[in-house]
């Protein structure tokens, strides 16, 4: 149940990343959830986080953890808990978890990052992760990147990775990263989560201004279900082995690959999001800005009775147009907006298109790949949201969940 | 398929008032498709429309006849079709059926106010309701409320409406209305339709103020699937023929009665929604204003994480805590928000209760009719959303609709 090619691995390690994945039983026995990354000492870590009020412990201790500005050593990630809702306790148990593996690796408290994601509102079992921690250690491993892939799963139903390479100054460096989400999908910071690597020396700054822009325009432009996460965050680390340098030169190049990574892993989420059988791309343009262009998309993306119709491969544009016209747009003249269904158009002047047929339609929505193209006729901004369709499989995903 | 009991009938006759229903055969031959109100001449007629900015053509008519002050004598409304999306051809459409009836009736075309319900996207057959138009006319009797609930009728499983009456000057008044909506209900003006009279005279005015501020508190407190449809409109229609005039001493006991009506005919609307097999209402009190209780309750009553917990009896408050986390309350404190399912208290300071048991959360879950309680403590104001959960049929209802 999930749309599109999967993932391709193996990734490319990462010269000073090295991975370790077992099963601590957080949740199921047996099942690979706990993952850690060793980071090279004097690695850069740009992050970004959910904005959700009721975010995660995990997430503030993160957030307090790189504030120090002590040096990101290790990655600390389990599933099956996300430790959300859970209070004064649930902070304690995320410290106790960083403590136990800084005493045992020899670096500082603050010098680990925990995340975690699963159910909502139970406390972690602090304890079955300190158990855990030398299976964890010992399986430390450059190429460990498919496997942690895999351990950062929940829902999901594949791993999802992505990897670039290009030359800059005569010599090849390296972006890996994985992405874990399928529901509770509407990112704003960052998707559920995501780990990026690089091989390249970037100045912290520069690497969070260049990972800012790259979620804003990939984990930050999808949506499965409007519910934004209490557990999103999305970390990337330049480890500087390989020697390169991103300077004022090479850095366009180098934010463009590590916008491609974001992309494609935040696809790879919507590709397989929950009961998904379609993987839709709502572009808007003609706008007055981007934020009425990003408004009109994710009304058209959310909307339950276009993903419906979608589910259905029904071709009911005059569902696009109601989600369009209460989008909240100042002043919208419906006679400039066009519909465009794959490359068929539907909609123009407010109404059906004249040459439109409904056989043409159904063509269009027949492919699991759907573009929806909104053109506004109002400005040149535009935005492109990423989506999935509404079916059985995601009621009956989200009422079984926890039974 | 609906939440439950139903709307009680026959609704109290309203003097000046008379219905006629018949079968044009818009979409489907043989159903009743077609309803004309008379109202008695000298009437106040107060209305609310759909604020999307693709309103459907009888939207667009109705404001401007009702404009002209010229009195309205009729309403015309049809189901099957919407005449929506439909450009210059369905404007053209709508006001041949309003000229038609006009012309059989003897009065100004202005004074016919028309609308649609039904699909989207597809030309209204004018001639099929022109044709029906002796036929409905002929049917025209105080008594036909209860068929004209039918009447309006789309993917609604059951007719809805809703009766008052109260003691004005020692005279008695009477309020009665219909309504229709099951699907893309989260009006934002009114509801899909409803229709409402009273025999009391009260001035146009006066009626509007008391009609649009009812509606907030009624028709725009609801939401199915967060939809704002292309049709809704609301009308409330004052004959006047009882002889009692609403004043200032009176105004309070009217608009209570009126609102009431409303809030029945709105909740009505989501005992029916499509698939519903709960009635949820969420309250959100301790705001700062009312727009930022209403953010929230409509956050918690839109999410599809929460709605299909509330399908399963799931208490997931995770998912309730969740959606008021990203609602965007400003500087929201975590620590003061509590939640409270049928009177169970489940979550205090942005974690579970103490005094929580998960056997206490499925007690509570398991009614039909569901009330989530949000203390933000903050403030002291407070807004109640009325939703259902998101179930299977959702789905089905929604993925079959056209086919």
């Amino acid at each position: 149940m999930a749309v599109g090619a999967p993932s391709v691995f193996p990734l490319a390690p990462i010269d000073g990343i090295r991975v370790g994945i077992t099963s601590a039983g957080v949740r199921k026995i047996g099942r690979r959830d706990l993952v850690v990354f060793e980071l090279a000492e004097g690695s850069s870590v740009a992050a970004t986080f959910t904005t959700n009020a009721f975010c995660a412990a995990p997430v503030t201790i993160a957030k307090q953890h790189l504030a120090t500005g002590n040096g990101v050593r290790f990655l600390l990630i389990n599933t099956g808990n996300a430790n959300a809702g859970t209070g004064e306790p649930g902070m304690q148990a995320a410290m106790q978890c960083c403590r136990a593996l800084a005493a045992q690796v020899g670096c500082s408290v603050e010098q680990v990052l925990p995340f975690s994601t699963g159910v909502i509102g139970e406390l972690l079992p602090a304890e079955r992760v300190i158990a855990a921690l030398p299976s964890v250690l010992s399986d430390l491993d450059p190429n460990n990147w498919e496997g942690a892939a895999h351990g950062i799963m929940t829902t999901d139903t594949r791993p999802k990775g992505a990897t670039r390479s290009l030359m800059i100054n005569g010599k090849t460096i390296r972006i890996s990263g994985i992405s874990k989400g399928s529901g509770m999908i509407k990112p704003n910071m960052a998707t559920m989560l995501g780990f990026l690597a690089t091989d390249a020396a970037i100045a912290q700054d520069d690497l969070q201004a260049t990972l800012s822009r790259s979620v804003h325009r990939s984990f930050n432009s999808i949506t499965v279900d409007g519910d934004t996460s209490t557990n999103d965050a999305c970390i990337a680390v330049a480890t500087g082995l390989s020697g390169v340098v991103i300077d004022s030169l090479s850095r366009d190049a180098f934010e463009n690959a590590l916008r491609e990574v974001c992309e494609e892993l935040a696809q790879a989420i919507v590709r397989d999001g929950e009961g998904a059988t379609k993987f839709v791309s709502v572009r808007v343009s003609a706008a007055q800005d981007e934020d009425e262009a990003r408004r009109v998309a994710y009304a058209v993306a959310e909307s339950p009775l276009v993903k419906t119709a979608l589910f259905a491969s029904d071709p009911n544009w005059g569902r696009i147009l109601a989600a369009v016209g209460r989008a909240g747009v100042q002043n919208l003249d419906v006679e400039g907006v066009t519909v465009t269904l794959n490359g068929t158009v539907i909609a123009t002047r407010g109404a059906v298109d004249p040459g439109y047929t409904e056989e043409a339609g159904q063509a269009a929505m027949a492919p699991e790949d759907i573009v929806i193209d909104i053109c506004l006729g109002r400005g040149s901004a535009e935005a492109t949201i990423w989506t999935t369709d509404l079916s059985y499989d995601y009621v009956k995903i989200n009422a079984d969940y926890r039974t």
